[in-house]
């Protein structure tokens, strides 16, 4: 396992606060138990519930920042004392269970945009009239996924207000990644590396696919992984299975004539991995092999074409250009990847309808497929690093055809 | 394992019209991958991801509904392919990777809500001068936990409308449970029963904490469940351990001395079960044992509070009473309890600040704790029905000091 790293949380402000600056947005306000917050203030996240979890006032938990000032945490009591076990570095507005959250949430929005509008860097364009009235804000910016119970707060306490979503400006500071961020990356691609060495040679006839995620799942912890990145799938197809990859696992056990597909991150400091690789039980058939082979050439030929100033939708058209020539292009049925980081999936995607031209610093996933249920099926993912000199795998696992 | 159980959709859309209509809601959001459209629709969740995935046009993912019709569903290509194995019934629009997902959500919120008030079986009030207008949308409400992106676009598109939060009132609706959900919450809570049962024996020096933490996922969905229904917790606390119950599981080897609890659930069909117990390491000390009674003699008062009537802070009180007589107050450092559904946490909260009277049919938790660090770590909990009879837990496994 790996030191801790410790993020320059203000040069990262820094660059937030300019990008609000340029966009006219007084304030931006960051969820809690979302990447963008943990991005911007470290602020980490717990793993996700399948039922909801939540307490009286939980909608007000996460942060307001506005240019030139440091965060403001509005959190319940309750989170803070039993989600955050590093605790939390900043000035809090906390809400106990019996106080009322909306005037708590008022006041904390209302307190930082006063003093927003007092100590801000800048004047920025479009308030230069107003710019010093008291609590006067024009344009407030939301991640995406905060919640509407949030959104609808601010709306009915600020109804003059412009909203708007702030994903596309954080996207444009968080997908170039830094070499701290780098070495996280690499970290949680070495774990699901060294975990599937391990699993690799237990892909046999008679153990089941969930056996064989629930191994993943506690290595990847025992490796120092915080636990999944995204839910564990392992899934077989082939001739004799009419079942298809949108069942990511079941308790099936494994016969002869399968391929397995995996699909599987880490998680190191909340940088999460995604690998995928298809282990063959038994001798494969003709046509097997013959995907098989697709699907790497596809791949290849994604990794080639991403080069700097490429799109998404380049690679994307280069990787399926290969399966559409092998004849499979009608089971090529998803993008070929996407962006990863502290998300699974972020932007830009490696998908036919993204114009964004790559830049070194991005790391992203090729992960071509062919699944036809009742035929065959072969994935295989490695997360890539563009740099000014090519694009290569941080993966080291190879990818020759394997049966065990 | 039992049988998949056919829930009557449209009988619990029909008490959702009828809300609608009492609070003058025009048409309501319910966005996918949460609880509320599976109770209305059956559109099933995904187990959750730590890092968010996501597609092109994802926020348009849910369904819209108004008083007399059913629901349309607006999807992407993608979620629907690879996200939806068990199919979708009922009117979906579909948006590609290159479509504008906008334009189809907006066409998709015209398109229905004209329909909505040409057809809605009768006069909404407040509505009366516009109620056949095309496209006369007034108030507005969606899913708490709702995108921001989702809120912002309905707003822009919607500027004049009222938006309001449908928690409340389908929580009314989801907090009385029906037969075969009481049913399926029974499976849920044999499901964790029968797990804790082998996995209780497990609990000696040497095992980590992750090690039975991943027993115990890995044997609920061998049993049956989908997943966990929220993330499994194994922590050990003790005089010899400085350790907090906010650091939910740890790669440390458990030792002697340590008094180890269990917090878990499974997941029935969508419906969560939510367990906890302590298991003692070797001899327990005299305040181990006095503190377990507590919260033994705890839990029972606060069962015998819950009665049709009594609010959830009624029954905090009594829990809490007998650990503060006890001297452990302090040490009690949460609300008792919460109902539990197709969600974790569902109101009311089992809590000093909520007044809801609790009422036959619900099902909630209480589950008192004393979490001292340094000193002694004591949490047991249980699913308890509320009949018109009395309140019973529906976990039947045994309560007593266990020390292995």
């Amino acid at each position: 396992m790996m030191e801790k790293i410790e993020f320059d949380y203000s040069q990262r402000l820094s660059k937030l606060w300019t990008k609000l600056d340029e966009s006219n947005i007084d304030v931006v306000f960051l969820p809690a138990s979302q990447s963008d917050l943990e991005y911007f203030t470290g602020l980490g996240r717990r793993l996700p519930s399948f039922g909801n979890i939540g307490y009286t006032n939980h909608w007000i938990s996460g942060a307001f920042i506005s240019p030139g000032n440091d965060p403001l945490f509005v959190l319940t009591r309750h989170f803070q004392e039993f989600d955050l076990p590093d605790g939390i570095a900043g000035e809090v507005m906390t809400a106990n269970e019996e106080d009322d959250g909306g005037e708590i949430f008022r006041k904390a929005f209302d307190s930082y945009t006063r003093k927003a509008n007092t100590v801000a860097m800048g004047a920025r364009p479009g308030q230069e009239s107003c710019g010093h009235e008291e609590g006067a804000v024009n344009r407030i910016a939301l991640s995406g996924r905060s919640w509407a119970e949030t959104t609808i707060e601010l709306r009915n306490h600020k109804p003059e207000a412009d909203f708007v979503v702030a994903d596309t400006i954080i996207n444009q500071i968080r997908r170039i990644k830094d070499e701290q961020e780098i070495a996280l990356m690499r970290q949680s691609a070495k774990i699901v590396d060294d975990v599937f060495a391990d699993v690799e040679k237990m892909v046999v006839s008679g153990i089941t696919e969930l056996e064989l995620s629930s191994e993943i799942d506690l290595r990847m912890r025992q490796h120092g992984s915080l636990g999944a990145s995204f839910d564990t799938g392992v899934w077989a197809m082939g001739p004799e299975l009419g079942r298809d990859a949108s069942v990511r696992v079941s308790n099936d056990s494994l016969k002869s004539g399968a391929g397995v597909s995996f699909d599987f991150g880490a998680i190191t400091q909340g940088y999460c991995s995604d690998f995928g690789r298809t282990i063959h039980i038994g001798t494969p058939n003709e046509e097997y092999e013959r995907v098989y082979d697709l699907v790497i050439a596809a791949q290849e030929a994604g990794r080639q074409a991403a080069v700097p100033g490429a799109t998404g939708g380049d690679v994307h058209r280069a990787t399926r250009a290969v399966i559409e020539e092998g004849g499979y292009g009608d089971w090529f049925r998803h993008r070929t990847g996407h962006c990863i980081g502290l998300d699974v999936h972020e932007l830009p995607y490696i998908s036919e309808e993204d114009n964004t031209p790559l830049e070194p610093g991005m790391l992203f996933t090729i992960e071509p497929s062919v699944f036809w249920p009742g035929r065959v099926g072969v994935r295989v993912e490695d997360v890539f690093l563009m740099t000014e000199t090519g694009t290569t795998s941080i993966n080291t696992h190879a990818n020759d055809l394997v049966a065990n």
